[in-house]
């Protein structure tokens, strides 16, 4: 009889299948690492560990997918800040814009330094500088006005020093972080203080959050009509709300209604947010971008003017055991474009 | 041979076979007719020609899922708001609830009218006195304790006339229009002039929309910790946005950034809110719930002090071709637990 010599044959026959089968499976898994770009460590570790703790059905720590929402920051969290959030070269931008159709604003201050394009006299302006500067490249416009200047320099404005387009100078582990959440059923939020109408312009494109999802500063608008009988919202500098500090919890709670789950930021600017994600019931995760490498990106801390990473806030972290990323360390690549 | 009376059994039999599974498929068709509650007529042939219009990708009018929004006013549009808007209800109840707590508000006016519970005194309160009414009711406590006394009062409050809990009574036609809407990609919005903090409370579970699709009238909150250092918001009565008239326009770019493609309503609280959705390009779809069902509900126009559908609303729709909706013609059924 040859059936056991040929139940064995089919029984190595398995046996190789199901290695084969493992082999191809350990590959896909190598394959599909949904945090290619992190290295190694306590920071990629706590995202996989959040992820599966918050999303496996019998886990203590499910939630339900109504509840999963997350929150970045955007300048310094999910893209470069230094050596000037990209929305001040915009305004900076657009004053040169409208001094061609209106060169009156040639002859007046904040108006006239930053057209002189010199570098030392712009860094002194001032806050209230800065807020006339704003209010006249983001204000007395339609809302589909303001979102086509937007787009006009986003697409084509370059960084100074990465000599590419901002919307390529995004943190390409933190998109990664986004996509996996975003698999795993989270809503994912910008929440910056940079302004929402700003950010709302490329942020579908860029990382894949639709402009509702975006939380940033604001200021009213005004609903009329146009000489066609149209109706339409003029941007006007009147009840500024700024997201920032205070503002970001605030923001949520106005435009998401419940706690982040999860909560990214790189500031003294996040530190409420993440304390306010932190002090809600169950599985959280707050993560801090530390910006410690200068020969890819750059390296700054207390003494910045931008993305102010103070040592209280270092503190914080450790006594409630946020985890701060390390961009030098932990992130393997920054850019979707390296190498 | 007998190739050929077998060949033409065959073919009969898969005629046969065609016409059952036509016959099969006609059923179906009819037995899932999305809007069952909806009688035949232009209202209904309006929804259904809007969605086919908007996501079948050969049409001309078809329309990218990132910007396929619809927004819903909610009282007198998705549930009944005669006699008193619930939240007005509400307001009242908790003022006995807190005076229980804090007798002296019965010595105080508005309060002491409100809880002596009579109709004649009720019906005389002036704007100031609902304004002190609804300051003392919903501000002044963290967003959970609010969230908490809303919760209390929904789950157990019965409307006067019906005698079933406020939240029995969405109508039907309307919670299918959302569910039409919403399986054909679209993101749907509760838009009222109520109070963005209270609809948050139940809109999941009545209307299946997440607390973040509720946009609303909206107050401060402020942030800061409780006495075990936890952060929370309270709200205050401070920054008040009324999300009524042109306060929907505007709270609707805010919370959501783009015209909506579809939007409805019934009072002249939501024509902004309709002439913003039109003025948009491409496919539309504007309309308003016309309360002409005494019987099964209310009739009511200009003279009401709720909902006020005014003979200008009615003219602007008329020359703006927005649908109106006969509560009357229009709805075979109002309520999902009548019949």
């Amino acid at each position: 009889m040859k059936i056991l010599p040929s139940y064995s044959a089919f029984a190595r026959i398995l046996a190789l299948g199901s290695l084969i089968v493992l082999g191809a499976y350990a590959q896909a898994q190598a394959q599909t690492d949904p945090l290619p770009s992190w290295n190694d460590g306590p920071a990629k570790q706590a995202i996989l560990t959040f992820v599966k703790e918050t999303t496996t059905q019998a886990s203590p720590k499910f939630v339900d997918p109504v509840a999963r929402i997350a929150t970045f920051d955007q300048d310094g969290t999910t893209w470069v800040e230094q050596p000037l959030y990209s929305q001040v070269m915009f305004a900076f931008h657009q004053v040169g814009v409208m001094s061609a159709k209106d060169p009156k604003l040639k002859t007046i201050e904040p108006f006239k330094t930053v057209l002189s394009g010199e570098s030392a006299a712009i860094a002194k302006l001032t806050v209230p500088d800065l807020e006339k500067i704003l209010a006249v490249t983001h204000t007395g416009m339609t809302v589909e006005v303001f979102q086509k200047s937007v787009q006009d320099w986003i697409t084509t404005a370059q960084h100074p020093r990465f000599h590419h387009l901002y919307t390529e100078l995004v943190y390409q582990p933190m998109l990664e972080v986004m996509q996996l959440l975003r698999a795993n059923g989270f809503k994912i939020y910008i929440v910056t203080g940079g302004g929402q109408d700003f950010v709302r312009v490329y942020s579908e494109r860029v990382y894949g959050i639709p402009r509702e999802q975006v939380v940033g500063s604001t200021a009213d608008t005004t609903f009329g009509y146009d000489k066609d009988g149209k109706s339409e919202l003029t941007k006007v500098s009147k009840d500024v709300r700024v997201d920032d500090k205070t503002g970001k919890p605030i923001g949520i709670h106005l435009m998401i209604g419940r706690r982040p789950l999860a909560a990214f930021g790189n500031s003294t600017g996040d530190q409420e947010m993440l304390e306010y994600s932190q002090d809600g019931a169950g599985a959280r995760l707050m993560m801090l971008v530390h910006h410690d490498d200068a020969t890819r990106e750059y390296a700054y801390g207390p003494e910045s003017k931008v993305g102010t990473f103070s040592d209280a806030l270092m503190a914080e972290a450790n006594k409630r055991g946020w985890v701060v990323i390390s961009m030098k360390n932990d992130w393997k690549r920054i850019f979707a474009w390296e190498r």
